[in-house]
């Protein structure tokens, strides 16, 4: 029924050969700091606070193709959709910290959470200090009043991009630990699936979805969303969509946003052009202006169909942040 | 038996529709020149050199992605996989010409010279001065004696970063000329087909492909490439693609590339890096140095599934061009 002729080799091997080819892709300014799922940049200055993100393989680039100039300083990388193991991420810290603490920055997936808070310990054991901001932006996995339990999808590229500026800028933990937690708590995403990806080791597809059927708010696995619907019009799905994202915050007159229109996989950039042109319509009816507007694949779930729209409220502190140059194999703002 | 559920409205509208997309994406960049498929950018410095690019719409970013800061200064726009006719070009024409002439630049379809030849004949009689790279890059299209017979592919993306540099800075349509025929003449690439994409009206597939077969050297629309084989490793793949590209130009040891892996519309980012992780091994093997590597979704068909490679062969002129900072809201070098 569906497409599962993946370039790969050997399917055992996808993580560390898509690790060595991200190395590779970065021209020097990655290397592995031991084992090849413990990606860190190469020059990190003295003195600096460290960034580290990290999550499950299969997403690229999320997290680790987003390791950079004014991004993260390093990775932990787990086996397709698996938190990384507390000791990589141990290894990972001790590779980025360079005395004044690290700031873990990941997706609020109970896997990550066990993982990085067991790695947090272990580092603190060695007087290495860790704080940590967990991305939840995704509206539709759980209602306003438990934003703890939300899941962490697109979003992730906004906030490693203000983490990463303010970890570039800022001299102490504690200030870094604020402004990534603001950038997070200013967001809010929210995606549809039209088509699932598949499991690169089995050709396994991630969940099911009837061929003329849609879920909105499904989440990047095939987690439940809001609701199963036949497909609907671009505009009309956008609207929906909206209808959720922007009351949430809320996002309102007069706001500034950064907008991301976020590939799921193979949704094409056409489509999420169209999707665009249409938020920006409904960003313009609510008087909410953007800033900057980024398109393309970022967050991804192998080949599914679908995409996200996520917005960054801005001010002028974390506008700051936004807009310093940052270069990655993932991602670049020039 | 294929996805062809596609986020959009009224399946006759997606051209427009995208480009307005595009247009708010750019925020406040880039403008329609009277119609919406004649997009130039705002602010073209007087006495420049003018850069136009353009094509079928349906393979974004390419071309209209790439108007922007260092790189086109507008782009003609077909619809869905046809060639702009001749009055958007001249139209996009017009809209771009500082005094100084006039670059197109656009891969080598029939359709496309034809349009963008009436054009400069009409643009002549305007008193624009146009000349004209037409981009070869597909080695599986044809045998190098015959080069001009060749397809243009993802080589698309160098060649308008060279082009773009250059019209940014040498002050004659003769220069720029040389420097991005040059580009032309230094680049080779080689695609593979996994997965046919669909045409947005009537969400038929582009071409038939067997479940377990890949076809080596495909066009972009599915035009015959060398081979139709089974399935092969991602290294063996890539083996035999370069085993093409490298004897083409030819590169050799001593030499210095750009690389480029595109995704071809639904091919994952895990993919590419593992594709990258061969590529790179064999560059090394064949003493060439790589200077910079972009990895992603540039030129495309849809949803199809599949990649290129492109190489780009560097001198110290091409170089500088090359490492100029550029931004679109298809393609951003920091």
């Amino acid at each position: 029924m569906r497409r599962v002729k993946k370039i790969i080799n050997n399917p055992k091997n996808v993580v560390p050969e898509l690790l060595e080819g991200l190395v590779e892709a970065s021209g020097g300014r990655i290397r592995p700091a031991g084992r090849i799922q413990a990606l860190v940049k190469t020059d990190i200055p003295p003195d600096k606070v460290g960034l580290l993100i990290g999550g499950g393989s299969g997403h690229e680039p999320v997290f680790h193709g987003f390791i950079g100039e004014r991004l993260a300083d390093g990775a932990a990388c787990g086996n397709i959709f698996a938190a990384p193991t507390p000791d990589i991420i141990l290894e990972t810290t001790r590779a980025v910290h360079r005395g004044r603490g690290v700031l873990y920055v990941y997706g609020n997936y109970a896997g990550d959470i066990m993982n990085f808070d067991i790695a947090a310990e272990m580092a603190a054991a060695e007087g290495i200090e860790v704080k940590t901001v967990r991305i939840w932006d995704d509206v539709a996995s759980a209602p306003p009043e438990r934003k703890q339990d939300r899941r962490g999808i697109a979003g992730d590229l906004f906030v490693v991009k203000i983490a990463g500026g303010a970890a570039a800028t800022l001299d102490t933990l504690d200030e870094v630990y604020r402004v990534a937690a603001k950038a997070r708590d200013h967001v809010r995403s929210m995606g549809v699936a039209v088509a699932a990806g598949s499991i690169p080791e089995t050709g396994e597809p991630t969940f099911e979805l009837p061929d003329d059927e849609i879920e909105i708010g499904m989440g990047l696995h095939g987690e439940p969303g809001v609701s199963r619907e036949k497909l609907l019009p671009a505009d009309a799905l956008v609207d929906k969509m909206m209808g959720k994202i922007l009351p949430d915050l809320p996002f309102s007159e007069g706001d500034e946003v950064a907008l991301l229109i976020n590939d799921l996989g193979s949704t094409t950039m056409m489509e999420l052009l169209i999707v665009n042109r249409r938020v920006r319509q409904v960003l313009r009816d609510n008087g909410i202006h953007v800033h900057d507007t980024v398109i393309g694949s970022y967050c991804t779930c192998q080949e599914m169909a679908g995409f996200s729209i996520t917005l960054l409220k801005l001010d002028d502190e974390l506008r700051k942040y936004y807009d310093l140059p940052a270069r990655s194999p993932g991602f670049v703002k020039g």
